[in-house]
């Protein structure tokens, strides 16, 4: 017990520290570590690992949209950014220029691309001439740029990794159904592969993604009661096809401009599902994306027979298709056990001498914290079982938080009492500026969704008529 | 054959302007188009998947071997670049630099990484401190910019993305195996995948890596007789070790610096498979990378039972794991043979009533352009069979042109002769510097690698006792 002491004591206090407890668990487990640049990150080998099966599963739900990937420039002509003018004025501050290359200063300074919107509406141009082209889905997974004062691992970098999809429809509705489509993607994907529960809607005008007509997100609820966006999609009108010249010959031979709509996440979903799943001995990864979900410790290792029959059942399971790891380091048990629970590997296999004399294994599972006794023979069967357990578990837990900490609110005070108790906050609102803006002055929480049903009386702020309802809340 | 004719007169003489020919191809075979900055390109949904497919077979092949992947910075701070004197010298005259960000100038300029031995390195620096943290073996895909003159979809463009891998080893001896064995690895993806032959070989002082202490190259024989540098591996001491303070206590507990090694190709591998087994016709790809494996096109498509019949076999091929691709357009069954023998598809089948009715199908093979009638109850296998012969095949032909296309020099005006000719010569070399130019200046050609055996007796320039057996080309 004194090693356990001694791990735990490494990270901060979960619930008296939170933004340390992240940070220690993110560099200590070596998902990430600080660039040599100022809001950089180097994503290390298990970080990666993690992104890796996020891509996989997402990639392969695109491809039965029927969204082929491809790759854009990564260098955008600044003339391209004011094209659209709120887009623009919402990204100009944040961008990174490139105003020099081949040892010479260039005619026209370049935008290490924040988003892509301006450069794939170019392209798009150039490739739709009839309604034949249409739809049109491309997506492509890449680095973005934006320049942000405040960094955290994961959560808000310079540089992050993400997709961005981008498609083209003969009709706003059709683009309006996409968008909408493409949240339920991310919330069905969220739900069975990162075991996390959101809440989806409309975001508020001041929200929404500068140059869209409308902007849908998912928000998940932490550890510490705060919101994380977790994943956005845009309906853009004919904002951008205007902008870039993208038309279309209709069957009816007239030539109109396309209706666009993009959507992304990034590997801001790793920072989502460290919170979402975290506890005081560290990470607590869901099956699905964990890589790696079951580890070997032997015990007694020196035994007779004991690092065979690991091997054997490592190998077993691997061809049963689990990732699995063998700890046959020279750490001590308990050193491993420390170790693996801080990396948040969903299940642990205890093997030895006496257990292979009774054909039982010891299973530790890492989101309850138990132990349980379970037949040797049946190792496939039990960890296929266990994973999903756990991935069940995962889920009903953060859920049933989610749900507990949903509060309604008819005052500012209220609101506000809501979210310093760790809630978010159901309210009504006017739909006016000046009211959203209170709410963020008075209470550090912001509009994060709307309900698609407005079902309270008045805006928590200024008492007329309410036209939304409003989930408030303090994000990231 | 009118149709046919329309086609191919698309595509220019494949023969007598081949620099045309490849940039036809790779334009109206929608793989790949020119972005809006000079220079760059955006690699379209069929070039992407031919990357896709690059990228999988490569991944697995270097996880087997222990690599790990993550991902680093874009930007690089200008002083990292500084600190390997060599490396600096190459690669500064072609960087893309980032001076202001986030709406003010930058403290240090940012370079946009042209390869990431430097920050790799400074990360290594400060993960590296015990024998027990090596090997390390790193690897990350990603884009890097490199700002060229003249450029090429594919082979040469200001933003390309490729892989690049990088290790620490305890010894130089662990260092130099590594860096041989990924030669090799490359060269059996290239011969297994691309079904392209290499030769490789050690570089020159001159062609090396800039900081590198020895850079091995892989050459592949385009169409034209040049050579394309398609892969290169690079040992590099402890130059970068010291410049980054890459250093661990070995298990004597003296302190040493690491040994490091890197390796790379790129999404010029798209552009080398295109030029190696392309044709008149257009496009020919190897079958295990090629997006559209096999393209079904019914014939006669109205006729009873063609459709459900097409339909039929395209879910046997698909389920059987072939990447398969039902072609139902509205357009004329020669429109679709000439677009799908221009795309580079490996076997088209067509399916007609006939056909159906006795139990056959006919089978087109785009290496050979020929047409053979078989049984389409065994459509599995022999969809097998036959993209396996394809691949043996494609490799045979390239493989035999390359070697009847090797020469031997022994005088410039031989060797010049023999590039003249479209081959590559090998010719024995004194090891200076000032023949190596001599060569250049009056041939155009380079050396591309050099021979493990000195098999040359006099250096073909100056005729001094050659050192070096050195295979001489023209190159892109």
């Amino acid at each position: 017990m004194a090693k356990d002491n001694q791990f735990v004591s490494q990270i901060a206090d979960i619930e008296t520290d939170f933004p340390q407890w992240y940070t220690d668990v993110v560099v200590k487990t070596k998902l990430v570590d600080y660039g040599p640049v100022k809001g950089t990150m180097v994503i290390r080998p298990y970080g990666y690992a993690i992104w890796e099966n996020i891509q996989k599963e997402l990639d392969s739900r695109f491809k039965a949209m029927g969204v082929e990937n491809a790759y854009f420039p990564l260098l955008i002509p600044m003339s391209f950014m004011t094209k659209e003018a709120e887009h623009v004025e919402g990204f100009a501050p944040e961008v990174a220029v490139v105003t020099h290359a081949g040892g010479a200063k260039l005619e026209e300074p370049l935008v290490v691309r924040p988003t892509s919107e301006t450069i794939i509406g170019y392209m798009m141009g150039k490739w739709v001439e009839s309604w034949r082209d249409l739809p049109l889905r491309q997506n492509q997974w890449c680095n973005v740029m934006r320049w942000e004062k405040t960094t955290r691992p994961f959560l808000r970098t310079s540089e992050f990794l993400w997709q961005e999809g981008h498609s083209v429809f003969a009709t706003g509705e059709e683009a309006e159904t996409e968008t909408l489509n493409m949240l339920r993607l991310y919330e069905e994907f969220a739900k069975n592969v990162l075991c996390m529960p959101v809440l989806t809607g409309r975001k508020t005008e001041k929200e929404k993604f500068a140059g869209a007509v409308a902007t849908y997100g998912m928000e998940a609820m932490m550890h510490d009661g705060k919101s994380l966006q977790s994943g956005t999609t845009h309906y853009m009108g004919q904002n951008f096809a205007k902008a870039f010249g993208v038309q279309f010959t209709g069957k009816d031979g007239v030539l109109e401009h396309g209706y666009t709509m993009s959507y992304g996440v990034s590997t801001r979903l790793i920072g989502a599902l460290i919170m979402t799943h975290g506890d005081q001995r560290g990470l607590v990864l869901p099956p699905p994306v964990a890589p790696v979900q079951v580890v070997i410790v032997p015990i007694a290792a020196k035994k007779e027979g004991v690092t065979e029959a690991c091997a054997a059942l490592c190998g077993r399971l691997q061809k049963a298709g689990f990732r699995v790891k063998l700890d046959d380091s020279e750490n001590s048990p308990g050193w491993k056990f420390n170790e693996w629970e801080m990396k948040g590997v969903p299940i642990r296999i205890e093997l030895g001498p006496r257990d292979i004399e009774n054909g039982k294994m010891t299973v530790f599972r890492r989101d309850t914290c138990e132990k349980n006794e379970l037949d040797l023979a049946a190792a496939e069967r039990e960890t296929g079982a266990s994973l999903a357990e756990i991935s069940e578990n995962l889920y009903r837990k953060a859920e049933k938080r989610m749900h507990e900490r949903i509060v309604d609110a008819d005052t500012l005070d209220g609101l506000l009492k809501g979210v310093d108790g760790g809630n978010f906050v159901r309210a009504g609102w006017c739909g006016c500026r000046a009211c959203e803006d209170k709410v963020k002055e008075f209470a550090q929480a912001t509009a994060r969704v709307m309900d698609k049903e407005n079902s309270a009386q008045k805006c928590v702020v200024c008492g007329k008529p309410s036209v939304h309802t409003v989930l408030f809340a303090r994000a990231y």
